[in-house]
């Protein structure tokens, strides 16, 4: 029912679900899960060296013979080496995330790989529709990780009277309700990270999974708003104090901050770790494999739009040939 | 299509839509033009003495003979006075926000009006349900006005996942997509309020409801946050000035505050009005009669959700026969 969308012709996958590109969590083990399950799995390059990069890729290659992603940060120092890499490893699929990524765009699209870019405003999809990317995802700020300020709910249908570039919805989906209220919205597919993080195959540690299925829907803060960069993490006594500390000492908070990321990834340092996550957290309820994860979340989604899609799909249809 | 949904036949209305309860918007004229239009108009208490609560409510039963609410806000000083007059005049419906109504719950119940309670928590859910409420209203925080924390697209499934009340969606919704989007997120019916200040029929100031048309789906800002209350308004010089300044001076912040709504709706005083808006104002952009608004968005709805509402119904059907 879903591999004749578009967006799955588009990139070869069978479930409209891109993996969400997170630091440390992204690895090529997970990224591959994902893919294997029928999804588009992502290799977060965040927190990797160009050396880590090249490993991970040839060892999700290894892994998979389906299409995966890897997500490239504009603000990354190593932004254009990595780019080179990608390049050069003709990956299927490059995120762009954090900024504009200009004329990168057209580098890749030479290269027959496809293009797609986060946003969490309109302006940044309308430069990214100039720049020609091939999807626009729409992050809303019940993402977890750096995020914007305004809802999926809103985010997403503005930005589908905006650009006439296919936009996939992210932020606050963790399952079959999400992905189907999505398409509603305007997404013609999904991005979902925390939801992953609690699987078998993230190495996340422990501690890191249990705290995504004890959180309810509240149990995330935005640290960093003062700092200019707003982070959703999972409430825990160091977040609350950074949330605390940021507006009055911030050179303390930024050296507080580094290396919080994998604290809590690696060691599920709950004393000086910043735990990434959505507030969809809150949805989340046990520790699945990527392939139960996504078979579960698109049969939910495929009940709730039983009849809808093949009429979209009509519809989609006589609009091409002139008919509506 | 939609007038046979239970919240639809409860409440005695034509769509499973809900003015949202607005301070100094909310009259009875605008409430009274969404029931005659086919949705449950309501009456915004809180801005009102209790002898003009009184006469609006006369009024709104002098312009329609359908069904309307008034909310009662559990905060205000008046509440218990304002719940004996909702009594004495048998209002059809009465929804309570900004907190546990409580006793008040089963009064209303025994004189047959329909009770719904506004939540922004899953724990006030619980408390309203444990109360007996005919409704929970779960409103997502890029509303207008008094939010909580958790966005419209994770709290209704949370919702919808812990109590057996029928649940209605309010949050970042002003057209058909959101609407389709509330009822696969689990909702049985949206709330809605933004959209309706850019009436015809509301009084608000025109300055008022020229910013909603102008506003992008970025353009509001949360303010009193940290004095306890976040409100969700426009971005303006004087909202700006507030956000800034609460940290420092929570005295002089409120003394500001007081009276900022009736500045911005009665004289759209852009010096010292708070224009209560929601994200969804980036999605507003005409001014309409709420009988054009409303069969407008759920034509847009009907047309997404075609072949899913009798589906959905089939199988409410099934499960009330025992046969999944």
């Amino acid at each position: 029912m879903f591999d004749s969308l578009p967006l799955c012709r588009l990139l070869g996958i069978k479930y409209p679900l891109i993996l969400g590109g997170m630091a440390w969590v992204g690895k090529a083990a997970l990224a591959a899960a994902v893919s294997n399950a029928g999804g588009l799995g992502t290799i977060g390059s965040g927190s990797m060296t160009i050396e880590v990069l090249r490993s991970e890729i040839d060892r999700c290659r290894a892994l998979t013979a389906k299409p995966f992603a890897v997500n490239l940060l504009m603000l990354d120092p190593d932004a254009e080496a990595k780019a080179a890499l990608l390049l050069e490893l003709r990956v299927p699929v490059v995120v762009f995330g954090a900024g504009n990524p200009g004329v990168f765009v057209e580098a890749f699209r030479r290269r027959e790989i496809v293009t797609m870019g986060v946003v969490s405003s309109e302006n940044l999809a309308l430069l990214l529709e100039r720049a020609g990317v091939d999807v626009i995802i729409g992050e809303g700020c019940e993402s977890g990780g750096h995020i914007g300020s305004v809802t999926t709910m809103v985010l997403i249908p503005a930005l589908a009277d905006l650009v006439r570039t296919p936009i996939v919805a992210a932020g606050g989906i963790a399952d079959g309700r999400g992905i189907a209220a999505a398409f509603m919205l305007g997404a013609q597919g999904v991005q979902i990270g925390t939801r992953f993080i609690a699987s078998v195959e993230s190495d996340a540690n422990d501690t890191y999974k249990q705290l995504i299925l004890k959180a309810g829907v509240r149990d995330t803060i935005v640290t960093g708003e003062d700092l200019g960069h707003p982070v959703r993490v999972l409430k825990t006594p160091f977040s609350r104090k950074i949330k605390k500390m940021e507006r009055q000492s911030a050179d303390e908070v930024e050296s507080l901050l580094l290396g919080s990321f994998r604290k809590a990834y690696q060691n599920g340092n709950l004393n000086e770790g910043s735990f990434l996550a959505g507030q969809s957290a809150g949805l989340v309820h046990d520790i699945s494999t990527c392939q139960e994860i996504i078979e579960k979340m698109f049969a939910q989604a495929a009940t709730l739009l039983e009849y809808t899609i093949p009429h979209i799909n009509e519809r989609r249809k006589h609009e091409q040939n002139g008919s509506i």
